[in-house]
């Protein structure tokens, strides 16, 4: 059989590490015959947009390069297929089987977060349902950390580790002067706070900001939020603020009316939005910084465990498809902290499509503004070691969209 | 003789190697006695607010770990002195060098960027008005690249390889949806579009992205800059630019009314505002991206060339004071591109203070939305090397502020 790999979602620094892992594992894989990657997610199957990946990574070095290059390197898409019983939807359903068949397609695999998911469920549920044997496996990634079944999502250790070390940055770059201020670090999560709890790490490298940790999972008052700030000022010159993008301000979440195609708001703006809060209201010193795609592409910081974990979890899906499994998604399962040990398993896709799993209230303090030792445990080991970045002419080396043949 | 080493405006991630290079440098010089780092730059002699540096850098592992560790060690200022003949400056300087005096000092090293130079400039006047035998010298440091007199600045190699390596990771970011779009990054310099036009190296390695490139020092017109978006638009899926902080739309500076000390605008908004243009004109996906306060304080991926420049320059400075030299600033006096070469001379601070060097006109294109080849060769060395990172939990290590005893 042949196989096919796409990647859906918004880019991470570990979803090509993951089609490496697919990859690898296909060549070592007698029953697999050619390894096709789909251009931009669903989409390259609906047009019938494949490329044979042995044209694309020709050798030993390029699976390396491309195991740190951020991004996607087939393109991704935000495409939701239609509901099984829609209008119109047996014609879309059967033209995508169609091209399967067509390229001798007997898994699909699925690199993609939450809304991928949804697509691996349907296109499952599909084929089953047509007496298909096409296998349909999700892989995870997302740097929101926020799918249910699995411990933890590839790319999110490497966001984190990212987003640490520039908070730990920005928090020297803020305590220069002999002037109170205060910071205000906005960082990605629409409804799950994972990444902005992660800077709780910072505690175990000595430092005490950031002082405040907000995260949408609370209630968000104004009125509380300034009382906090003017408490951490009266005990520091420079208080550092951590909030994730997705906050709403007394329960206003009509910053923005924009939706993308799943429906989920493009949220922007909560940083700015409190800076001027604490000018208008404080008078103090004050600045946001938002950490924006950075977070999610900076592979020159990326985390060896996640890029690791991440063709693992790609090769495993491989041997999951080859022992027959559809339907399913791969999950990390944790066996312990210290030392660090998980499984990788499969769960029911219809356990993680469109569901999101949110940061624990056990975790955050009665207060609401800050994070629990607990959660340190279970971060830390997600952020651990480095990859060995190549570098050509001082900056780092990737893998370019343009060694796909056209 | 004792000597005072201080570090004064915006923070880079060579401003502690250069502190660094001057206290080695003094325990190696028999003359000196004690080295005192004063807080807050100026205003650590005003208040009398100095330590003894031995008892914050206590070995060769603190050295190390200061060097890179990003923002000022002993806290900035942006103090402006008065003129020598404004009212009750004699009081002020006076009092100053009564605190020089009463401390044995023989030295004074500024490390900072032109106001800073100001700084040095009055002092080493005053000082030879009033026959003190104190000298006073300048250690140029600044993400800007804009001090004239000198080939290029301490801190600005770290900004300028944060600056390419997140700019192609961005790149790659934007690139992975099949609908066309365009990214604004934004990049410090509010005059001086030095940083800006770094992201040229990208070309080496072989991006053709940033597509268009402005900077403060051509005139820039809403009208042209949306003709130039369509033609880049015409070509690339994706298309980047990148804009300096300083940039005026059509001569109008009037986006921020507020002033620094140096009476210097605080600037900022211009990505927002050229997205803003380009969603209302042209309608279709774009964003902007703010580097922020991460393009001076990202240690983690600093050049090594610049970390160990900026202490050779901290280190040359102290054999100047000590051949007697005053009113004087340390400069780099390149001799070669390639092989790369420079000799650190000084340059009388006069000359520096308060002048800002521009970018050169002969290497912006004729259209001004470009950057030639020639000045390729001029940046490439001063990103090369990396500093091997001191991890500790998966994050970088700080050499902490609290390491001083108040």
């Amino acid at each position: 059989m042949n196989i096919v790999v796409a990647q859906s979602g918004g880019p991470t620094c570990a979803i090509n590490a993951s089609l490496v892992g697919v990859f690898r594992q296909a060549l070592k894989t007698e029953e697999i015959d050619a390894v096709f990657g789909s251009r931009c997610g669903i989409e390259g199957i609906i047009k019938d947009d494949m490329v044979d990946l042995t044209r694309v990574i020709r050798s030993n070095e390029d699976m390396e390069l491309l195991r740190q290059t951020p991004s996607t390197v087939l393109g991704s898409c935000r495409y939701k297929l239609p509901m099984l019983d829609e209008e119109g939807a047996d014609e879309m359903y059967a033209n995508i089987f169609a091209c399967l068949d067509k390229h001798r397609i007997g898994a699909f695999f699925y690199i993609g977060g939450n809304d991928s998911m949804d697509t691996v469920d349907k296109l499952s549920k599909y084929g089953l349902a047509t007496g298909s044997d096409i296998r349909f496996v999700g892989i995870p990634k997302t740097i929101d950390n926020d799918l249910p079944e699995t411990d933890h999502t590839p790319g999110f250790g490497s966001a984190a580790k990212y987003v640490c070390a520039t908070v730990q940055e920005i928090i020297r770059d803020s305590s220069v002067y002999s002037i109170d201020s205060v910071t205000i670090i906005e960082v990605m999560g629409r409804h799950a706070g994972w990444l902005t709890a992660s800077t709780c790490m910072l505690r175990v490298n000595n430092e005490i900001a950031p002082h405040l940790i907000y995260l949408p999972e609370c209630d968000f008052s104004a009125e509380k939020f300034l009382e906090d700030v003017r408490a951490e000022r009266a005990k520091h010159q420079a208080v550092i603020v951590a909030v994730s993008e997705g906050l709403e301000i007394d329960g206003d979440s009509a910053r923005s009316g924009a939706v993308d195609n799943f429906g989920h708001k493009y949220l922007s703006g909560i940083g700015k939005a409190l800076e001027q809060l604490v000018r208008d209201e404080i008078g103090c010193k004050v600045r946001s910084v938002e950490l924006n795609v950075m977070q999610r592409c900076s592979s020159h910081i990326c985390s060896k465990t996640d890029i690791d974990e991440a063709e693992q979890i790609g090769a495993e899906a491989v041997k999951a498809a080859m022992r027959g499994a559809t339907g399913v998604t791969m999950v990390f399962k944790r066996v312990s902290d210290k030392p660090y040990l998980v499984n990788i398993e499969t769960a029911d896709t219809s356990l993680m499509a469109n569901k999101e799993k949110f940061f624990p209230r056990k975790w955050i303090n009665s207060a609401g503004n800050g994070i629990s030792d607990e959660a340190i445990k279970y971060f830390l080991p997600l952020i651990q070691g480095e990859v060995d970045v190549f570098m050509k002419n001082g900056m780092p080396r990737h893998f370019k969209y343009s060694n796909i043949p056209v």
